[in-house]
This record gives structure tokens, sequence and C-alpha cells, in this order.
């Protein structure tokens, strides 16, 4: 419910409740409105601060076509600055997962916590030529439902709640996927991937951190999470079996609260 | 390297060796040809047995659309009829590996050993919604590339063998999927597997039964294969960990040993 | 540092700090003291209540030798009746688990959420053996440390942490094992196990379940784990790869956070 | 049924049936009569070598107590000397893996095909202390039965399976554990291990490898030999859900199947 200006464009972002602050990290087809269901439980005890990254939500349409994952770090290191904020606990999933984990290697003493779930160190071959393929079905609403969404979730969630699917498809493909300027943007997010590599500055993150790896997720697999867990020193992991790439959907309540556990216990002291 | 014809429609079928006889089946976007480095050694203590189905390869097409995998399973029937086998040993991987499952349900007198690699007892919701982004980028090769074949392999096995995986890209885009009556037979045969449900039937099976599970199979997943293990009365699992759904183009080595070892070691008297 | 009677026995517990109540259970060879490291954190936004059961710590010991894990539930009603409690969230690891899994199931109404740690739904005749082998180890100090502890952890940690284990077990065989109180406590809280059975009265749980599973748990195996997700209706499951039985000393920032976070997260509303 | 002489010591083997050799390595408490009922499958299509370590079986006692595995390692090349065998397929489980890794290691050319069953990459403090505590307990057979042998399994077969366990609980304790001088050798074959470490030579292996891996295994679990597989170039790994240590037992028909599968298939053209 407010802006702020980064290089000419506005940024989007919402605060909700008192405490401790709280960044969560959109996917990439997600946006501050995506975590509606999550704002009750995530400001409990925490100001949690919601926002559109650059080409999502209520923020502005990023006017040429080549950026990468770095200009979000900056759009993030901008929010800080517009808040006033000395440290928070960040928690991104997938997209934001890989803002995140960027954002905690360039500018390590800014993050006290890091939550990371299903992302990865960088962007392979594999990655790529995926989002090739969801970029050429762009421009038929249904086509791209069908490319991008199954794949997203667990064949155990999507069977088993066929009527959510159906709402969400109806949805997506009535109201979303039909918005050119929505998709324009989809297909600039997706290709700043292509230029994502975090590998080699993993090791800066000073943060306490913990890794959520989903057991059915295709699009960042366990296995390269469980990489992750060797690139930061000290990182906890833990793995959600039967779950697929959209932990928050398939488990909303263990989501949240591994967020709300992991951003606030008093940690320091606990030594063994 | 030979015919013989079901139902008006011409079968092809291939022997390699002497030996007991040992079945394999395809995948769907297989054929007899994708096996040819597998012949020599499935053939060197077997008499292989190589099998284009209905809509495959050097087999007819079939002329209306609609069909399931049953028909599958009557053509492999009308290959024991012709060949006279009393009994073979089945190797079937994906689809070969579902009209694996539903044979030996039906015909278990037939089945002398069952290896069955990235399948499952039945198509869900999410394999059908797959399916149909399958079917509407067929129009274009490179879309079709895009939207098939990564999800088909490991992160890890892409990201490693990208000569590998260049070479296969320019094989299909350039000769296979322009050719239009191919593609209209992956879509049928793509299209058979909306009603396939073996999952009822799982336990009229009597042969010694060995699933083989992918840990990185976004397609049948490694979950769908314990299910598998529940059903069919004694089967042994393996899991095959940092591989996808292609096991035999990325442990060809594993793949051809795996099959070979189940399907002739003599194991009825070892009993501990 | 207060006690209750029950039964004419004397039973210890601590509380410490304020907030919801939050209830800790200890394994088989923990007392309140065990969880020094863990009163700040757990006790921040938390009134966080110790207890030893009977036969362990500063509560009395068990004048007769046989008893079952249904009379620790019967303790641990006590005190919530001692406290006025009416309802609260419950973590449990190992046999403070299987307490808590027994507790939820029979008092139902007095759980708000239940976190269950390396536990399992009944005893099998494998723990009733290794149970077996405990005990005829017990005469001797250094002989029951090496029969006891290091099957507890993974060997990951075992084998990366030798200062510590080194003074664990200096202070485990000089300070612990050569009590012989302590010791016969011990076997009567090990023989209590041989005839737990939570199994069929688990879906009468109904408070929020968090289930912790460990990969490489010797005790209570990530297998026995996934059979307790099946029986607990609704249950989550976390799986910790590398990690042993003794999740709190293996991963004592994770395992602080996981409870922390399942036990206060505002999750009713939180319908996705 | 035929002795060699190494260095004074008289060490038994037996080859039974006829084709390419094939040589099977005991664990700790085997020895060649173990595997009776694996002889009929093992040797249907191949020369199957079976020997007794030194302390094992009808092999003599060794009259020192220090030695390592690097010994057996020799007493197994002294058989390759004996029987004039230019090249063999090598399958150990346990102590016998552990030979065949380091065999395989010094004696490259000797070695056609590798298989290692649940055995790792060198010891470390956790087994080392395991295996004081199974010293510590062997002068009871009972004792030492419940210490050494449900650890071992699976709880899963072992719950499974009273009968067998009983029958081979009473063997056990009534006629093996009680023979003094085949317990002294344990201790010795034990303590041979606490020296054992290939992990610095294990890629000098060239023969093609396949490592069986079980997802039980408390005493060489997953987790080590999935560190193998990085250590022995172009390894391919198996993982056996469900199963233990003990997988000769558990799945006697997968395992006999994995050995004859690998050990023969003529892998070398098979290049994808």
């Amino acid at each position: 419910m407010a802006n702020f200006e980064y290089k000419g464009k506005k940024i989007y972002y919402e605060t909700h409740g008192e405490g401790a602050p709280l960044i969560l990290l959109n996917g990439i087809m997600m946006s501050t409105l995506s975590w509606q269901a999550f704002i009750a439980p995530l400001s409990a005890g925490n100001r949690l601060i919601l926002l559109d990254f650059l080409d999502q939500g209520q923020s502005d349409k990023h006017s040429e076509d080549a950026y990468g994952v770095a200009l979000q770090v900056e759009v993030l290191k901008a929010l800080y600055d517009h808040l006033g904020l000395e440290r928070a606990a960040i928690a991104g999933i997938s997209y934001g997962g890989n803002v995140a984990l960027k954002f905690a290697s360039e500018y390590p003493a800014l993050v006290h916590r890091l939550i990371v779930c299903n992302a990865l160190a960088k962007t392979g071959a594999w990655l790529t030529e995926l989002g090739k393929g969801w970029v050429m079905s762009a421009q038929d609403p249904a086509q791209f439902y069908y490319t991008t969404i199954p794949i997203i979730y667990s064949q155990e969630f999507y069977n088993a709640r066929p009527d959510w699917v159906k709402a969400r498809r109806e949805f997506l493909t009535g109201q979303v996927f039909t918005n050119r300027e929505w998709m324009d943007a989809i297909e600039r997010l997706t290709a700043s991937m292509d230029s994502y590599d975090a590998q080699g500055q993993l090791d800066k993150i000073t943060a306490k951190t913990l890794l959520v790896a989903s057991e059915c997720d295709s699009i960042t697999p366990a296995y390269e999470m469980c990489k992750l867990r060797d690139y930061i020193k000290g990182a906890d992991l833990v793995l959600l079996p039967g779950t697929g790439h959209a932990t928050m959907y398939e488990r909303p309540a263990l989501f949240a609260s591994l967020i709300i556990g992991f951003a606030n216990a008093e940690l320091e002291g606990l030594v063994i």
C-alpha cells in the first residue's frame, strides 16, 4: 500500500504488523497479492514486508527487455534504504529465493536470517530451455497454463485437489494469462533468470540460513538444494516429502511455521 | 525386420540373438530404432524382441483417434501368438512399462519376469494436463522440443552433457518433430494414456517383478513407483539417485545390466 | 524447580518465561537438565514447561519394575491438572515423542499443537531386542556407552565432532552410567517401551501435528515417521537429511526453530 | 572344497559352475557357508568362486591380533595367483565390499567388474566405537546377539519375519556365538576394520562399478555409499528402499540379479 522510486521506476510494497522486520520475496508468477492468506500468521509477531519486484504486481514494468536477477537485488536494497532497515529476516521462494541468495551474498550484514525455499545456486541449460518452452507458449492462455502450471505442483497434490486446481485454472486462464502486459513482464522475468549465477559468492553469506527443499520439486530439485547446503556455511536443510515446487500452496501451514520459527528464534546462544 | 498383422494393421518387430525370450517395450516417443546401442548387450544371452506399437516406428498408423493402452496390450498379445511364445521376460520403460503392467495383469501366465521402469499405476489429472500442453505445442518443432524434452531428463544429466543434448535437439527438431504423420501419431499415443488405469488389476501379476524408479523423474515420480511396489505382490524396487525419466539414456549400462540380471537369474530356489 | 505429587510419587518440573504454554518431553536418557541450552530460545516467547518423567532426573524412581508408556501419559495429565493448563503445545523427542503421541490421542482437547521428533507408532521386535542388548550391557559404564550411544547419532555428526563426542563420553561414563540408581531407572524406562502401541488410536489426534524425521535415524527410522503421517490426519512431515536420532544435539538451531514456529504460528485461518 | 596356502596359512575356497569368473566376498560374520542359497543362481552362468578370508569359516585363524583389511586384499591376490585368474568380476558385501574396494584400487587390471554392497570408503570414529561395543559383549552369546544382530537388519524386515529371526537367533546363540575360537576370530576381524581407509586410492579403480546402497542401512549408511560414487569414476549407484545392511538376506532375489546382470553384461560398446 505504498511505493518508492528506484531509478525512475515505481516499486510497490506493503507492510503489515509490528515487530522484527520479515521480508517475503515472490516467485516469478507471484505478487504481493499471492500472500493474502499468509499475512495474518506472518504479521502476528513481525513487521511483515511484501514487495513486488520490477515487472511484478503493482510495481512498474521494466521498459527494456534484458536485465538479470542482480537488478532485483538492487530493488530490494533500495527497499531497505527507503524503509531505513538495518537488518531483516528474508524469506524467498523460487525466484524470490534466488534473489534472496544473491542479496545475502552481496549484503551479508543486512540479513538477520535467510530462509530459501525451492531455489538453486545457478541457472543451467535445463532451466533455460524449460523457460524457452514457457515463453513460446505465451500467446495462448490455455497452452501457457498446461505448459507451466502442472509441473509446478507435485502429482500427489494436483491429483488430490481437483476443485482447487480447477478454480485456479479458470482464474489464471480467464484473468491473468490473458493480460498481455502481464505476460510480457513474465517473459522478461523468465529471461532474467538466464544469467543467474550466485554459486561463487554464497560463501559470503553470514546469516543463519534455512533451506527448504521439496522432494517432488521438478523445477529446483532437492538435489540442487543439497548443493546450496554445501555452499552456505552452517546452513540447515529440511526436505518436504511428497511436495512439489509450489511449497507455499501445497504445505501452507508448514511453510508459514518454518518461516516464523527460523526468522524469530533467538538462536545466538544455542551452542551444544 | 519382420511384420505381422493385427486387425488389418501391420505391426513391426525385430528379433536379435538366441536364448530365452526378452521383450523390450518402447516409451511413447521411441521406436525399435531407439534401442540400437542396447541390441548387442541385451541379445548376448537372450532372444531379444523389439516391437513398434501401433502408431510407433515402422508399425502402421492407427486410423482413428481414440484408443487406449489396452489396444497395445492386445498388439503385444498378438506378437506372442505370432511368434508362438509361451512365456517371456518383459522389460518396459515409461509408456512401455505401463503396457507391460497391464499385460502382466491380464496374461500373468505369459510373463516370466517383469521389469518396469519409470511407469505408474494409473493416469491422474496432472499427467493428462501435462499431455495437453504437449499436444498444444505440437505445431512447432522447436516449441515441442522445449515443452517435452528437458523435463524428461534430470537437470544433472542435461546440464552435464551439452554436446549430447545439442545433437539430440538438432536431430529431433530437424528430422523428427517436422514429420507431420509422426507428430499426429504421438498425439494419439499421448491421448491413449488418458484412460490408463491398471491399479485395480495389479494384484493379478504373478511374475517376479523389478521396479526401477528414478529419483529425479518428473513424469512418473519415484513416489508413484513406490505405490506400484505396494500393489504388486513381492515386487522388488530399486531407486536410481540423480536420474531422470529417461533412465535408458542417463544410465545405459545400469539399465541394461538391471534387465539382463533380473530377466535371466534363476531365482526360483532362492529362499533364505 | 517445583514438584507435584502423582500417586505418592514426587514429579519434578520447571517453568521458564511467559506466554502460551509449551511442554517439552524428554527422550529416555534425558532429563530437564538436558535442555539447558534450549531454555533461552524456547522460553523467549512461551511459558516453557520441562518435566522429568517418573524414573527420570529429579522425579522419584518408580518402585516396581513393570510399567508402560501409559503411566507417563498419566504423569503428564497430572502436570496439566497441577498447573491448571487448559491447552498447551507439546513437543516430544524419542520416548517423549511417543508419550506425546499417546497423550494427544487420549486427551486431544488438551493439545494445541503437537510436534513429534524421532518417534514411532508402536514398538516392534527390532526395538525390543535392541533394548535387551542395552539392558544386558548396563553393568559396565564403558560397555553401556559403546552399545547405546554411537547408534543414537549419525555417523556424519559423530565423526565430525570428536571433541564434543569425547567430552560427552567422559561425562557419561564418568558421572552418569556409574550411578546404579540411574541405571536401574533407565532399565525400567527401556522396558516401559516394550508394550508401547499407539497406532490404533492416532486417528483421535485433533491437534495440528508436525512430524520431524531424521534421514539417518537408526532407532526410529524415517520410514516409521512416514507411517505416522499416514495415521495422523493432516500431519505435516519434514525430513532432516544427514541427521541421526539425536536431532536436538545434531541440529539444535533447527530443532528449536521448528518447535517455536509450529507451536506458535496462528495457522487457523490459513486456508489456500 | 579346496585350499591354498598364504604365508603359511591355509585359505579355503570353493568354485562352482563354469563361465566367466565371479568372486563373492563375505561380510564379517559370514563364510562360504552363508552363500548356500545363492550358489545355484550365481553359478548358473559363471564360475562362482567363494572364499573364506583369514579368520573366517574354514580358513586358518590368524595367530596374531593385529592386522588390517590390507591383509585380506593380499589373501585375495593369492587366490588369483593360485587359480591363475587374469581377471574376474568381484562382488563384495560389507567387510567383503571394503576388501573389494581396496583390491580394485590396488590391482585395477585384475577386476573386470566391481559390485560393492553396503560398504564405505573408510572407517570413522562411529564405526570403531560401535565395534568396541560388539567386542565388549562377546563373552555372552545372547548379549552378543542383541548387541550386533538387530542393527544389521531394517526394522521392517526384522519385524515382518519373526519366524526367520527366531530360527536365526537360536542358531547363532546356540551354535555360533558359543564357539570361543570363532568369537576370537570375529574380534580380530572387527579390529582389522579400525585402520581401514581406501578413500584416497579409489580413483585408481578402472573397473565398471556398481554400488548397492540400502536406505535403512545403519552400519554403512546410504550417505557413505553416495560418497563412494563421487570417488569412483563413472560408478553407478542403486538405492534399495526399506532395506537394511543385510541386503543379501532381506532382498535375496534382487541381490543375486544385480550381481548377475552387472558382472556379465557386455557393456563395453554401450555408448549413448
